[in-house]
């Protein structure tokens, strides 16, 4: 086998380019960054989306607190400069999956519009599509549903710095797409999220 | 457009797994670890292994220190501590790309073996495969090409700390695969990194 594999080696001067790498894959890498109040269901919307995108053949990939917040950024806390770190990080780590050719979707919190916007303007500035998902829901939905039970121990005292509590969530004011997941199904929220990628030439 | 994305969406309870990603991309991702001294050939070697895979029609992505060292960690220096936190991120970011199922090459001095152990340990509890390759070359032949001309400001006191120099660099006791550039051809080496790749499947 290896002896198969020792032939027909050649390459050319430089890096491989985004361009190469995307028509190795057939598509053009992006991120979709999914931000809203813990419990708006950003996470399912993306987990959904990953699944389509994956059955449909796309390369995808999802960041979320379980791969990061454990591994790259478990050494950052909740302090307002270690959340901007986080997502500093999460911006940079989106940007090279994106750079690779995948549809990274990332999916956290991200409460301050300024780290949103970092993480914007890395992209931007790399010619990268950056696709700003906000997944909008009132707070007493929020905290209604409260899967994890984080908000009763945020409004106990038991979690300090929890947002939508105690801490701000600022709302992008110009995201690329807006699912209200206290009115629209979870079916409507991925199809479109899709509709959204697909408007941008992304699924082809 | 937008409609007919609509259609054909269903979803299983829990995430996508590692094995789904495989299925799409048809390959397991894996990380390549090149380690060795400034100017051993690292990069060479990874810009050419990645070149090939790419035209092999494999997802590939490499990351070195032009996509790093200014991005996610360019708030990290050259102290041993920040060596090890540089050192940290990257094997975590490497475990991200291989559990998307991209061939990770991974091309870095890592000089500490403790770190590097350290970042095989990540992939080793995640079951993903981890191949380091150690670029060995002779201090005096690196020091010869020196093509950015570091060894010679390291030699005179203007940079501190530089490996082989003023730092030590700990050779790997079992790495998967040993390239010496100094009697090895480019081609060889990327045969070589291909060999080791194909002999563990991961290029079926």
């Amino acid at each position: 086998m290896a002896e198969q594999v020792a032939t027909n080696i050649t390459w050319h001067d430089g890096t491989v380019t985004r361009h190469e790498r995307a028509a190795c894959l057939q598509q053009t890498g992006a991120t979709v960054w999914f931000t809203g109040l813990s419990a708006s269901g950003k996470s399912t919307i993306a987990v959904a989306v990953e699944q389509v995108l994956i059955q449909r053949g796309h390369a995808a990939y999802r960041l979320d607190g379980d791969n990061i917040r454990m591994g790259l950024n478990k050494n950052l806390g909740f302090s307002a400069e270690d959340r901007t770190e986080n997502i500093r990080r999460i911006g940079e780590v989106s940007k090279l999956f994106a750079d690779a050719g995948v549809l990274c979707l990332s999916s956290f919190i991200s409460p301050y519009a300024a780290d949103r916007d970092a993480a914007r303007a890395l992209h931007d500035e790399a010619g990268i599509p950056f696709i700003e998902c906000y997944v909008e829901v009132d707070l007493a939905i929020a905290e209604e549903r409260d899967p994890k039970g984080l908000y009763k121990k945020a409004r106990a005292g038991e979690i300090k710095g929890f947002t939508g509590i105690d801490d701000p969530y600022e709302a992008p004011a110009n995201a690329e797409l807006v699912i209200n997941t206290g009115t629209m199904s979870l079916e409507a929220s991925v199809a479109a999220v899709l509709a959204c990628l697909e408007g941008r030439d992304l699924l082809t």
